[in-house]
């Protein structure tokens, strides 16, 4: 007998490729989604790091008879070569190769290719039809996944109770913000709008959960009508005695199940749904169903994205917290990192505890970025047990992290000279740079209509007069304890397709200002606050303008400032923010932190 | 016998009615628009001036059997009503009123509406055409012009020799040029291309002309052939045996009037068109007589956006002697203006002669804005008897002004104290903040791949802070000895839609550098410099980065400046660009020209 030579991953390819027969397929596509297109999916619809291995953020498998690529992104092209075996799967880069173009060439003529309409959008599969119909091949849904059969101890979707968000944070009622949406509705002539981001559900309904890790949302699904009432499709087990008190009679609470023949009641009415958040199942039950489908952004994007007053202070008191917690890390760090001891893990687990010790956290906002010299480089690193440093003393940290409170979600990036001794020059001279950048976008005054593309190169002229740049965006969106990535808005270059940076800048919209610079394989430097889009009064004013109101404090890092760099108006931003930092986090500290933070917010 | 009362335009309204009756039709379109899409039009084309007595640069009427109106953007809502008889033209604005939606509202059910379809591009006619099929109505191409058939004396298109482009200033050959465009139709997979622009005929033939003011083209149309060899046609008037002998034997010369039928004789065969250039007659004929029209830009608007080392090198000679004939005027004006005699017409006619005694002078290269205090705020100000204004001592006066050389094209604005006594403090304010502005535009180092919409907010920051904009973009490409105004390049919002703004910039591009502040009423200020984009050596850059050269040369106007709002790089450039305007134009001067050049140029 031939010994057992299959590893696992190649076990569970076979294993495909014998159920895509018996389902009479060629080929299967298998991508990192749910049926919401949220940007982190539940361990529920780790559909292709079970099959391969790979457990990156995106990525795409195409499996075929006999062979099979895995697609990624240019962060990812070195880890996918660590995690997928790369006899059974060809690597792929995205966006050079499409995993539709890539099927466009290698599927055999007349081929039928399966794909999951509950895990695709409309526009891929349109995309993806096409390249095949090129071949003669046909893209064919499938009704249920092939994965899903052959993945036997596959987790269930989280069953946990959905919560109330209480008026006290969301400012605004439910039943108030149905109705704005009933309007919307009744403007565009339209009967009903389905509601599939779980953030906007959790808007919509003021409701919360704990189903996806890191956004505190519950796996649902709503129809909102044109009379102000909606139906809330979701597992019974999430439903609570106060979750029914809370929705009222204008929600009707039904089943999942029931959340497909729903649809297929829809037949004849008009209905919204948003290409960008509805997968492509949701358009073909209702088309097949007979309703009218009319592509429109989820009504609920705008309004959730410009936040009320109410939302506005909770943002306030969280950020204020937040930022005493991270104040009392960076001096447990001054005092620490020096000794040499500290790993990237120890200092990420103190930070939360700081976090836990400030009270009302209810989690992180996304896995804290901890990376010390060249790891600090890596933009989006994540620490492990084998990457995980010790922070050296004389070198560059750099932690991202942000935590998840009832009133806020906060996000925030500071960069740390680990001492003794100062930075080298350029080192200072590169920080400086970014800090320049991030205080143009933090001072900038624009007027009403300015988008996000607008803005983007002030933060980074600084840098680019230097012949050096960063290749992320300046600036995204963050929700009101929901998705710390929240859309529309962004600031960034449009040139690199990223959607938002089009989307005028509206008051109560809050986004992050987030130059850096990275020095592959030696440090990486990020300078991260919030900022609140607010009305500027300006005295003899030419119409109507904006500024930020800054949401974040804790210190940026004096040792790392090159002073001679800043002009006056820079360094009277610097002093005026260390001073509203001493104001508001200075209070919550007691002892040793205190004089720290003293000394670091006296004027530069 | 009713007395006659009908004035000359209602005369010619009744005439066209008469004449659209007899071609069977119940409507028709009047542009501003020749067979090239030219920016500027001859006589000959000017139909909507002789018809309705409106002479500004933009506008459309649409004239129906009993009703008719006329469009014009917001430079022009107030002269519409001026020149124009509200008693026959309802005044309508665009972008809120289009002609084409107007129509769609306005014509009668089943009418038959003409249009001439050499004066429209192709999406113009899809677009009124769709307006139109929605009642029921039909847009019909015309054979001839109805209003050539009334205009009794219409000028003849302009039959003057079409004149060589020495070889010393375009830097490139003909022949060259044209292999260039042979490789990329070769690429492209296509037969031919149709060069439509006047412009790009003259770049590709390296030829000029007298026929349109202000830019120096010759009318013509150009087939260019996959071989390297083209077809032009021109009226026979216009052929010299010079211009035979430069054009040599691969470029054969023809009839204008066998431009049809060579674009017949190309069927079968695939063809490039540009919709931005090429009308929709263009684009009829080719597709009726069976060739295969593939819409690409033009391929000599990007060749010919990136001047060689020679058409630089010729901006550079053409600029200085302009700097020079510029600095003589602002002397002049210096000790003139105070006086109080001067007008706006005598200053741009004064200026005119200065730029004549420069040497090399082939025209303006527009018609020059000279506008005193409140005439300067109106952004496309034209100076004329009725309007011209005496500049009185103590006020802002605005130049904006070019000449046409053959080694380059100009354009340059000052703002100029009127003295005696100092300037108000506003003044001074706004426009030191648009001099900020210029000078971060200037300055701006930029990664390549960076478009013009990424660089704008540089020039309007300034001015944001103190709740001020202008409400105009930021630069235009310029050619050499061609258009002042040359795409495909552009820096400004791109929100406004502003063709050229997503355009990257290459280095050899040319723009200008122009923000600008109009205190309606009251003054206008705008500080314009042209500057070449070239690559930046930068030690250390990662990546390839490009800044710009500053090409004008004259000074700024220091009466006008408040050194306290500017920071240190701000007077080094300041200093710098003055040291250099000395260098370039000083040795041009002599006796109180440059001593008063010397003061003006002195470190602030």
């Amino acid at each position: 007998m031939r010994p057992m030579l299959m590893n696992t991953h190649e076990a569970r390819l076979a294993a495909l490729r014998e159920e895509l027969k018996r389902q009479g397929l060629d080929g299967f596509v298998v991508p990192i989604s749910d049926e919401h297109m949220s940007e982190y999916v539940g361990g529920y619809a780790q559909r292709l790091h079970w099959l391969t291995g790979f457990n990156g953020s995106a990525g795409t498998a195409a499996v075929l008879a006999d062979e099979a690529a895995i697609f990624v992104d240019g962060r990812y092209t070195l880890q996918v070569r660590d995690q997928v075996d790369g006899r059974f799967y060809a690597y792929e880069n995205v966006p050079e190769t499409s995993p539709a173009e890539w099927l466009g060439e290698h599927v055999p003529e007349g081929a039928r290719i399966g794909f999951d309409p509950w895990l695709h959008g409309k526009a891929w599969a349109e995309r993806a039809g096409k390249a095949l119909a090129g071949r003669g091949a046909t893209l064919v849904p499938v009704a249920s996944n092939p994965i899903d059969a052959i993945w036997a101890d596959r987790p269930q979707p989280s069953l946990a109770p959905a919560e109330v968000h209480d008026l006290a944070y969301a400012g605004v009622s439910s039943e108030e913000k149905r109705s704005t949406v009933a309007q919307w509705l009744g403007e565009k002539g339209l009967d009903a709008a389905v509601i599939a981001a779980l953030d906007s559900i959790a808007w919509l309904l003021n409701i919360r959960g704990t189903d996806v890790e890191r956004t505190p949302v519950t796996l649902s699904f709503v129809l909102a009508h044109a009379d102000g009432t909606a139906d809330l499709f979701i597992a019974p087990e999430k439903v609570t005695p106060e979750l029914r008190a809370h929705l009222g009679n204008a929600v009707r609470i039904a089943d999942d199940s029931a959340f497909v023949p729903a649809l297929q009641a829809l037949a004849g009415k008009r209905v919204a749904v948003d290409p960008d958040s509805a997968v492509q199942a949701v358009f073909g039950v209702l088309g097949e169903a007979g309703a009218e489908v009319v592509g429109e952004r989820d009504p609920c994007v705008l309004p959730k994205a410009t936040k009320n007053p109410v939302e506005q202070a909770g943002h306030r008191a969280a950020q204020a917290r937040d930022g005493a917690a991270l104040t009392r890390f960076l001096h447990w760090l001054s005092v620490e990192g020096p000794k040499g001891g500290v790993t990237e893990i120890a200092a990420a687990d103190r930070l939360h505890q700081f976090r836990r010790e400030a009270g009302d956290l209810r989690d992180l906002s996304f896995d804290t970025i901890s990376g010390s010299g060249p790891n600090g480089a890596i933009v989006h690193y994540r620490v492990s047990e084998e990457t995980n440093r010790t922070l050296p003393p004389g070198s560059v940290y750099l932690v991202d992290s942000g935590g998840q409170y009832p009133d806020g979600t906060t996000d925030v990036t500071r960069t740390v000279w680990i001492g003794p001794g100062a930075p080298p020059g350029e080192v200072r001279d590169r920080f400086t740079r970014v800090l320049k950048g991030h205080i143009a976008l933090a001072r900038a005054t624009f007027p009403r209509g300015t988008a996000g593309h607008q803005l983007d190169a002030l933060a980074r002229s600084h840098l680019w007069q230097a012949g050096l740049d960063y290749a992320h965006g300046t600036g995204h969106g963050v929700g009101s304890f929901l998705s710390v990535h929240e859309g529309p808005q962004r600031i960034g270059k449009a040139a690199g397709g990223q959607g938002g940076t089009g989307q005028e800048l509206l008051p109560g919209m809050i986004l992050s200002n987030e130059p850096g610079y990275y020095k592959t394989g030696d440090y990486g430097i990020r300078i991260e606050n919030l900022q609140l889009v607010e009305p500027r009064e300006i005295a003899g004013a030419e119409g109507e303008y904006l500024g930020f109101e800054t949401l974040t404090f804790a210190p940026i890092g004096r040792a790392l400032v090159d002073p001679a760099l800043l002009d006056g108006d820079e360094r009277a931003w610097w002093n005026a923010y260390h001073a509203r930092v001493m104001e508001v986090v200075g209070p919550q500290l007691a002892g040793g932190a205190r004089a720290w933070l003293a000394a670091e917010c006296a004027p530069l």
